[in-house]
C-alpha cells in the first residue's frame, strides 16, 4: 500500500473535526480533534489537536488505527495525552512528547493575513486569505519539535491594506505580549506585500525588545505544491525560539536552495519580486543568518558590524516591563518618486494638504530635475521637511559630487545615506508622530537607530 | 626614467592647446595641437588634434621629441599627418594611420553630458559637467581603434535634467544624423541619472532604426584612476560599429571584472546602485551582449527570444529614408508610488490638474490599498487611464490572484506585466502624444513593442 492509500486509507473513517482516538503501533493511544491539516499540509502525517489545545502532527506510519469518538464535541472527553510514551529520535512522533517538556521555548504566532494564511478559493479561483494561526499551526505540524506554539488572530487583511493603524494593533498586541514575560519570541504572520514597511515600522517602535520578533510569510499559498509556507514558518520559529539576539528580523526563503531561508534586519529588507519565493533581499548588508536544515549559522561579519542587542537572559514575568518608543504614525508625509516629465506643481499641493515631511525618491546620488527646486525651497520656506533617498535601491545618497547636489542641499534639502525609501517613509511617520520639535526629527532622521543606515558598505 | 617622468619631460615643455610637431622614433613628424587628454587620460599617451579635425593618441615611448610651433593657430599651419607611415601591430600609435583606411565603421558620437563627460571642478571639490565629445574622445584615444568617430555636443546637462523636451532634441538629432546616411552606429553620452528613461523614449520612437544607437555614461569621472568612462566608451564603440543588431541599447560596466561591459535593451534596464560602476542591470531578462577584451559576446538565448532585428546592409545614404514613430512626449502623466498611509485625495488632485494617465508602481503582484479604489474608479469614469506596475521590479504584475487584484480589474485598472514602471512612464508619454484614441492607447500600452513586456520569464 503506498503512503497516499495509506493516507486515504485512515482519513476514510474520519472527517475533519470529528474527535478520534488514534492507535499507535506501540499501543500509545491519542484522543484529538482531527485538524484540516491533512488537506493541504504534508500527506504523511495527520494533525490532531488535543484538549489542552496544542495541535501534534502524527506520522501516518506511526497509526495502527482510527476510532471515531465524537463528531462534536472533545473538551469532555478524556484526553489520552498523558498516556502517550516518550519516542526518543528524529521522527515527528516525538512532537507529542516534547509539548509536555516545559524546557522548550514557548512563542506566540500572530496572524494579520496574507499568502501564508491563505489558501485557493476553488470557487472563485483566486486565493482568499483564510486560515488562521491555529490552521497555519495545523498545516506546519512540524513547528511543534522547536517549541511551544500560541496562537492568536489580531487580524485578517491583504498586507497592501496594512498600514499606521494596523502597525498600532500590531505594536499593542506584542507590547502585551511581551510584558506577559512568558514567550521566547513572537512570529508574525504578515502578507509580503508591506511586509518591509510593517518590519520597519515595529523596528522603530520596538527599540531594545527582549526578545525577537520575527516577521514571516509566504509567496505561494500553502495549498500549492511549491509553498514556501511550510519552510518560511518553520525558519520563523527557529529564529524565534533560538536566535540569541533580539528585535525585529523577517525570515523568508532565501535563494540558494529550497531549503534555505534567510534572516533580515526589519529596516533594510526589500521584496524584489513578485513571485519568486527568494523576492525578499537585504539591501546593502547580508542578512544577520541563514537558516539551513533546522541549524542556524550566524554572519559573524554582519552581527559584529550592525546594531544588535542579545535576547534577555532576565526577562521574565513581571520582572521586565518593556517600554515602547512612540507607538503612533503620523502620516502626514508624501513619497514622491521623481521622473522626467514630473510637473513640480505637485509640491505645492501636497504642502497646501498639510504634508508635513516629503520624501523625494530621487535619482542616482539623490538627484531632481533644477526645475523642482524653487517648489522645494517654497515648501521649505513654509516648514515643511524634505529629505532625498535614491530610486537606485543600492548604494547611498551623496549629494556633494554634482552641482545639483549641492544646490539641494544649500536649500535644505536633507539627504538620508542609504536608508532605503520605504524605510524613510515610515520613520518619518513614526518621529512625526512622536516628535514635537522639528530639529529633533531631523537630527533622527539622519541617526541610526535601527540599522535603516548602514554605516559600513561592505557587509555583503 | 619612469614612465611618469618621461610624459613630464614631454608635456613640460608644452601647454594644452599649443600646435606641436611630434617627431617620433622612426622620423615620422606628426603636427597638431595638444590636447587635455594627458590631465585625465591614460598617462602613457597623449592626444593631439590634427588638421583635419581628428584626434590621435601617441605613445610616450613612441615620440623622440616635441618642438613648438605656435601657441594658437593650427588651421594655416601643413598637417604632416600624410607622412605618417604605416605601423602595423597592435600598439595604439597605429590608430594615426587606420584613420585614412576606409573600410573602418564611421559612429557618431553625441555628447548631452553626465559624468562620462565631466571632471573634478579643484575650485569646489565637486564635479561638473564640462567635456565635449569631442574632449571625451580625446580622452580615450583607443576607441580610433574601432571606428572613425565624428563628434557633436548636443546639450550638456546632467542627466536629471533631461526630460521629455531634451529627448526630442536627442530623437531629432539622431534622425537627422541615420538619415545622412553615413553612420554605422550612433553613441549618446548621456548622465547615468535618467539614461534608463532616455533609452526607453528613443526605444518606443526610433523602432525599426537601421543601426544601432547606443547609450553611454560613466559612474566616476574620467579623470578618476577608478573611472569606468574609458571602458564604457571602448565598449560602445565597439558595439556602435560591430554589433550585428539595430535598436537602442545602454552600454555600461558589467559586474563580472574590470573589463567587462554589457549591452543591455533599452527598455529592460535599470540604474540599480548609486555609485557602484557596475550599477546597470537588464530586468528580467540578461543582457544582449557582453564585451570583453574588445570582443563582442552574444547571449543568444535572449536575441533569440526578443524582438530584435539586423542592421540595415541596404543603408546607405538616400537609399533609406528613415521615418520615426512620433517624436512628441505628453507629460500629463503621473507615477504614483504606493505606500502604507498614502492618502488616496492625491488621486483627485492629480486628475483635476488634467493628468491623462495615472501608472501606479503598487505593492507585489499589482496592489494598493482598498480605500484607494473609490477614488481609482472615480478617476476611470472621468477618462483617466490607470495602469498598474510593481514595485518589485524583478517579476510581472498578476491581478487575477488575489481579491485585491481582481477588484481593480473590475474598475478597470490596466497590469503592465513586468514592464519596469519608469518604462511604463514614457511609453505613455510617448502614446498620450501620438494617439487620440484611448482604445488604442490602452491596446498598445499592453502589447509588447520595444520589449518592453518580455514575454518568455527564463530567459535569464
Amino acid at each position: 500500500m503506498s503512503k497516499d492509500d495509506n493516507v486515504g486509507f485512515i482519513v476514510k473513517n474520519t472527517k475533519t473535526g470529528e474527535v478520534i482516538n488514534v492507535v499507535l503501533t506501540d499501543e500509545t493511544v491519542v484522543t484529538g480533534r482531527l485538524m484540516p491539516g491533512y488537506e493541504y499540509g504534508k500527506k504523511d502525517h495527520i494533525v490532531i489537536k488535543l484538549n489542552n489545545g496544542y495541535n501534534i502532527g502524527i506520522k501516518i506510519e506511526r497509526i495502527k488505527s482510527i476510532h471515531l469518538i465524537s463528531s462534536t464535541n472533545l473538551e469532555n472527553k478524556t484526553s489520552s495525552y498523558k498516556n502517550v510514551k516518550y519516542v526518543n529520535g528524529n521522527n515527528h512522533f516525538s512532537n507529542t512528547i516534547r509539548l509536555t517538556d516545559s524546557d522548550q521555548p514557548k512563542i506566540l504566532l500572530l496572524s494579520t493575513g496574507g499568502t501564508i494564511a491563505s489558501k485557493i478559493d476553488y470557487r472563485t479561483g483566486g486565493v482568499t486569505s483564510v486560515l488562521s494561526a491555529q490552521d497555519l499551526y495545523s498545516s506546519v505540524p512540524e513547528i511543534s519539535d522547536y517549541a511551544k506554539i500560541d496562537t492568536e488572530i489580531l487580524i485578517n487583511e491583504y498586507s497592501e491594506n496594512i498600514g499606521p493603524n494596523e502597525w498600532n494593533l500590531i505594536i499593542n498586541k506584542i507590547v502585551e505580549k511581551i510584558n506577559l514575560g512568558m514567550y521566547h519570541g513572537i512570529i508574525i504572520s504578515h502578507g509580503t506585500d508591506t511586509m518591509s514597511y510593517t518590519a520597519s515600522a515595529l523596528s522603530f517602535v520596538l527599540q531594545n525588545i527582549p526578545i525577537p520578533v520575527i516577521l514571516v510569510g509566504a509567496q505561494r499559498s500553502s495549498d500549492r505544491p511549491s509553498s514556501d509556507a511550510s519552510s518560511n514558518l518553520i525558519g520563523a520559529v527557529i529564529c524565534a525560539s533560538r536566535l540569541d539576539y533580539s528585535g525585529v528580523f523577517v525570515v523568508m526563503h532565501s535563494g540558494m536552495s529550497d531549503d534555505v531561508v534567510a534572516c533580515h534586519i526589519g529596516t533594510r529588507v526589500r521584496k524584489n519580486h513578485t513571485s519568486k519565493r527568494d523576492a525578499f533581499r537585504s539591501i546593502d548588508v547580508s542578512p544577520v543568518a541563514t537558516i539551513k536544515k533546522n541549524q542556524i549559522y550566524l554572519n559573524h561579519e554582519v552581527v559584529s558590524n550592525i546594531i544588535l542587542k542579545k535576547r534577555s537572559v532576565e526577562y521574565e514575568k513581571g520582572k521586565v516591563k518593556y517600554q515602547i518608543f512612540g507607538s503612533r504614525f503620523d502620516n502626514r508625509v508624501f513619497l514622491l518618486k521623481y521622473y522626467p516629465g514630473f510637473n513640480p506643481m505637485l509640491i505645492e499641493y501636497v504642502v497646501s494638504q498639510g504634508n508635513k515631511i516629503v520624501i523625494i525618491e530621487g535619482t542616482g546620488l539623490g538627484h531632481i530635475n533644477k526645475n523642482c527646486i524653487s517648489y522645494l525651497k517654497k515648501a521649505i520656506d513654509l516648514g515643511v521637511l524634505v529629505f532625498m533617498t535614491s530610486q537606485c535601491i543600492w548604494g547611498r545618497t551623496n549629494m556633494n559630487v554634482y552641482d545639483t547636489g549641492r544646490d539641494l542641499l544649500k536649500i535644505g534639502v536633507i539627504p538620508l545615506s542609504n536608508m532605503l525609501s520605504e524605510t524613510a517613509v515610515v520613520k518619518a511617520m513614526w518621529l512625526l508622530a512622536n516628535e514635537s520639535n522639528y530639529t529633533s526629527i531631523i537630527k533622527i532622521m539622519q541617526e541610526n537607530i535601527s540599522n535603516e543606515i548602514i554605516p559600513i558598505s561592505h557587509i555583503l
